[in-house]
């Protein structure tokens, strides 16, 4: 009992003086930015497509598609509707065709920058005519070769649609151009008392545009729901150059089908989403975060649900990491563990609208946490810089297992009882093969991170983890992808989590939208569709 | 100044005590019910579609369409499979055949009742096959006249479909066939500490798979979202009988595109859906209703724009109706008004998790609301009696107006600040032509439910209603139906809320999901429509 009542003092203290936390430096809470430019200039002229794969593995790129190939009379046409727009040199299209990762490298060698709807209409209008591929890109952000190129498909880059339209300081309605970075949506909100529905670690980098075409979940999700709730309109330009309006904000709307869904998390492969409006939630006056330590995965579910009964409304996230998370982030980006070594952290956060309130439901939650014997440590934060440090031992693990080797990534979703075993289940699986294996992710959302890293890359390591952890995750009835999409890399896996007659249906969709498959081709839908 | 603190001090005095109001008698919280059968026995095999309308009027049906009539082999076939769910006795077959507004009225003479998917997958491949059209029904609870045929459609109820298959207490994520009546889910989820996500006036009658085809709006939307947040996942037989098993039950999931959403508001036209699974919140430990009155509707808008602030994640519902509405609650179902009398009256929802928090949050607010001259009366209900009957004062609306007259509905979304201007103009323009012009609704979704009536059908005033209601909410940027759908009466003014490229999709989607058009014909779509 001594050990307990030392454990319960320091974590009581902890509470009742809602210390906040100091001993972390307080860094960027988001350091995750896009690759600079000029890295990958020799290479990127050549074809070099899935770089990170096996040619026989279903993650590769297949053969190129009999699309046509840019000539002088194309360029020539889109220098006409884009003037300074127009980007063909080698040197600034090649970031553009190299993902975040650094694991899929297309060879386009034309980058268009247009500013307008209008001017996206045109070009795809012309593309569709000529039969030239299209690659709609965003921030660049994603994690499953969706953003760039596969060969040379044209970069239709939405970078500079970048105007906020308007917000209604009423309804919390705010439209906007696609090509708005979330972050400074997010700074705009904030000084009119609204926050973004959504929250990523990328918001450095990535555009509204992306989140919505890849449906992006993040860090709110437990608390605002998911974008096909929160986005109220779109505007997309279909392959043929129609512009499709959709663009309402209303909370309520059942006049006929919503075509929006369609586009919210199609991966580009539908219409270029060319603006957006959102619901945006009121800034929460009050937000607090915990950062708790567990002895097992089986306490940390039932501090998760402890949470949900006292913590209710105010809260906003609940995610965790494991011990191998913690000691990456220790070992490569020197970030110090800020309690006592666990096997597992949890992060909480709170937003309400009473300051008062919400630490006093925060205290008994965590007097129960503790009398319970759920949780062995804890600190808690309350102010802005101190909030960051703690998010960013979550937020960073991505950066972290960048520098720890070559990275496998898998992105699960499972009845939330069932996500950390399957990291067990790797572990044990891989043994030495495997450098680190580690969990992270939205305990909230039933969403697990499972992430793999060796030295170099390691075609057998691949083949001991592929197909098993989606076939491990299919006999849960679980996602293969929970929020990252399919992209080039987990395209051919479709069918582990979704029946044929499912993914047919889906093809008959795109045939319909996009009958030269002209947009984003070889990605989200399997090669062997019907 | 007396003036008002008498009202103030009549307010504190309810707040302080948190008065639990008891002066209405406590009617059962949901009288809504489909029609019974027997009523329209005489007239049920007669042709009689889009029975209140005009024939000239764009609500009125349109010729029949050149599917086949029912034959004694299809009987045989149906029978072969339903042997006793094959209904097509005139006198059960009639309450199916009209709309519970008893406005318009089919002549179907056969009623099937499947019990599995499988015998609905039979029922459709055999129909397609056969060009016989078929009226999917769930509750048959609509207001647009979408639940029941237009002519001599096979009607195909889900009311024998209605088993709960899977409850999973951690997630909060239910299972169940599409023939649940919404008020048997909640009861069986509130037994488990759970709720669901929407509640409506027709809980008792409506079924969850009804509610889902039609994206069903309702009391708690403000709060949890609407169902293309909260249904995870749905399974759908589409018209050639395929079943597509897209019952997921994670959170989130991004592989490929998510074709449930095709089915969520697209009223039985594009497949027939046959169970679902839904995200259900906790139960609230805590709930406050509070009925408040208001001097003019810029005070009401002004008391949600406080509300929000003050009990920001609390506040579960912002609901109005207008001194007309008391007029006919008082008249026709005599409910005494449990304040007095003002031109505007609130209905405030909270739902917390902790009495006391939200009891200070509530007080904190109405203090502010009163010391600000929003509100000028208001009364408080802690207790589950009193909480229900205040919102029968806004439930109950729908029934009183029934008894009215003739009523002429119209279910309009607008920026908050608009919804009250379009009464007022209506109200204007119909002058001594109506006998009541009323307007209730969801304040927090910026919906306006405007109803008019008159001793009996009266050509002439729908003429001087509409295209004007229509016209005006175009000209604001709203929605000609915010929840109700379009069912057979509002199809052709889709274009009010959609563009023409829109619709035109919306049609291709039609083609390729139910190429011969046999399900729900005549409904959603315009005539127009190329």
């Amino acid at each position: 009992m001594v050990g307990f009542f030392q454990r319960a003092l320091r974590l009581r203290s902890a509470v009742r003086h809602l210390c906040p936390y100091s001993s972390l430096t307080s860094t960027n809470r988001r350091p995750f930015n896009a690759c600079s430019s000029g890295q990958f200039v020799a290479s990127a002229r050549k074809l070099h497509a899935g770089a990170d794969v096996p040619k026989s593995s279903p993650a590769a790129a297949p053969e190129r598609l009999p699309f046509s190939r840019v000539t002088e009379e194309d360029l020539a046409f889109f220098r006409k509707i884009l003037p300074s727009g127009t980007i063909t040199d080698p040197d600034l299209v090649a970031s553009s065709n190299v993902d975040w990762l650094k694991s899929v490298r297309g060879s386009s060698e034309v980058l268009l920058r247009p500013q307008t709807t209008e001017e996206v209409s045109q070009i795809l209008r012309y593309c569709n005519s000529r039969n030239l591929a299209v690659n709609p890109q965003g921030g660049n952000t994603g994690l499953v070769g969706g953003s760039v190129p596969v060969y040379d498909e044209i970069i239709l880059s939405t970078s500079l649609m970048n105007n906020i339209l308007t917000f209604d300081n009423i309804s919390g309605i705010l439209t906007c151009q696609a090509g708005c970075v979330l972050e400074n949506l997010s700074l705009y909100l904030e000084e009119r008392d609204h926050i973004m529905p959504l929250d990523l670690g990328a918001k450095g980098s990535c555009q509204i545009g992306g989140n919505v075409a890849t449906n992006a979940g993040g860090l709110r999700l437990l608390r605002y729901g998911s974008l096909r709730g929160t986005v109220l309109g779109l505007e997309a330009v279909l392959a043929d150059g129609r512009v499709l309006d959709c663009l309402a904000t209303l909370r309520k709307d059942n006049t006929g089908y919503d075509l929006k869904q369609l586009f919210i998390g199609s991966e580009g492969t539908l219409g270029v989403i060319t603006a957006v409006s959102v619901l945006c939630p009121r800034k929460p006056t009050s937000v607090n975060v915990v950062f708790l330590g567990c002895e097992s995965f089986e306490q940390l579910l039932k501090t998760f649900q402890l949470c949900k009964g006292m913590l209710g409304e105010i809260l906003s996230a609940f995610e965790f990491l494991d011990s191998e998370c913690m000691r990456l982030l220790n070992t490569h980006l020197k970030l110090p563990n800020p309690i006592s070594e666990c096997p597992f952290y949890i992060v909480i956060e709170t937003s309400g609208s009473d300051v008062a309130h919400d630490e006093q439901k925060l205290h008994n939650f965590l007097e129960e946490a503790m009398t319970s014997l759920l949780v062995t440590d804890g600190t808690v934060a309350t102010e802005d810089s101190k909030i960051n440090a703690l998010w960013s031992m979550r937020e960073r693990v991505t950066e972290a297992l960048t520098h720890d080797g070559y990275v496998y990534k898998y992105d699960i979703s499972l009845p939330v009882e069932r996500i950390y075993q399957l990291v067990t289940d790797m572990r044990e699986r891989l043994g030495d093969r495997a450098k680190s294996v580690v969990g992270y992710g939205h305990v909230g959302d039933g969403n697990l991170h499972l992430n793999i890293t060796s030295p170099a890359k390691d075609p057998a390591l691949l083949a001991a983890i592929e197909p098993f952890v989606f076939e491990w995750t299919a006999s849960c009835k679980g996602s293969v992808s929970a929020e990252h999409g399919l992209g080039l890399k987990k395209r051919n896996y479709i069918y582990y989590s979704k029946p044929s007659q499912a993914v047919t249906l889906m093809g008959d969709i795109k045939a319909m939208l996009d009958p030269k498959g002209i947009l984003n081709p070889y990605k989200t839908l399997p090669d062997n569709l019907k």
